[in-house]
């Protein structure tokens, strides 16, 4: 018989692997559930979506952040804040607009994919990594910002980055109070 | 615009909570797509067997551990260095026979269920984390130690401890070598 050598106190630090390998097989089973690889990017999305209304809290909470004064403020504290914390990676952020409101997040490499070789060719519409887009949107709205948020340039489709997307959407309201 | 301050080295560690939303995204679609909590479980156990299999090499490769010389070594193994690695606790462990080889991992709190209230009534017999089961029976068959590994006990089910048990399986050739 042995015992564990003491109660550490918990930190919530793992190790990416075990989460790369239980997202791809979140993704197989979508696959074998949809025929249409839209359908499987929809519901991953979907999905994501759901997570990020409640990763939100979490990250508030533990990243202690400030709030934002601008959208290029947010696009750079999800890519040094909330992607270091919850994937280990700090995507590189650019402006795409002279409005100011679409970013891109260009991963050079990809953690989520590590395991992935490539899409098979009957997936090639295939938006692997699609609930991050998904995580993405949902936690936004729950500061109170709309946003699209898609896939641009993937690796796994040949492209030479992986490249996400942002694009903050003002409201009708938004632009009345600032004319 | 703005850039990222310099690319850090990468590293391996992630934050959980983005792991244990999408482990609840998955068995929430295995759920709806299975009427059986029972498929639900062997559908778990079988994904778990499969990230089990390519897991191994990652954690023999990252933790340089030595070969273990008795089933107790390799019980704490799996509680201490694997389970501390991949989900950022440590479970006691426990000797259940006087054979030794069967064995208890107690987890006084389990990190995958920390956004899960309480199983749905019509869910009852739902083995929710048993994905990590399948994990850990595909990685010891892949050092060549066949294992039947499933909940004893489980939080979610009322029970005071989650409790995993392993029940190393002789093999008859090992059987014959050994008299």
């Amino acid at each position: 018989m042995s015992q564990s050598p003491g109660r550490k106190q918990e930190n919530h630090k793992i190790s990416r692997e075990l989460f790369v390998l239980t997202y791809g097989a979140l993704v197989a089973q979508l696959c074998k559930d949809y025929e249409k690889d839209e359908d499987v990017n929809t519901c991953l999305d979907r999905m994501g979506y759901s997570i990020g209304v409640r990763l939100i809290d979490d990250f508030l909470a533990r990243s202690a952040v400030k709030k934002c004064r601008s959208y290029s403020e947010t696009a750079d504290m999800i890519a040094q804040v909330a992607f270091k914390m919850y994937l280990g990676v700090t995507p590189t952020v650019s402006c795409r607009s002279a409005v100011g409101n679409e970013f891109s997040l260009i991963l050079d490499k990809n953690p989520l994919v590590d395991f992935v070789e490539e899409l098979p060719a009957e997936r090639a519409s295939l938006c692997y990594c699609n609930l991050l887009c998904g995580v993405i949107r949902g936690a936004l709205e729950m500061v109170h910002l709309a946003a699209e948020v898609t896939f641009l340039q993937d690796r796994l489709k040949g492209d030479a980055v992986t490249e996400i997307g942002i694009t903050f959407l003002r409201r009708p309201e938004d632009r009345k109070h600032k004319r």
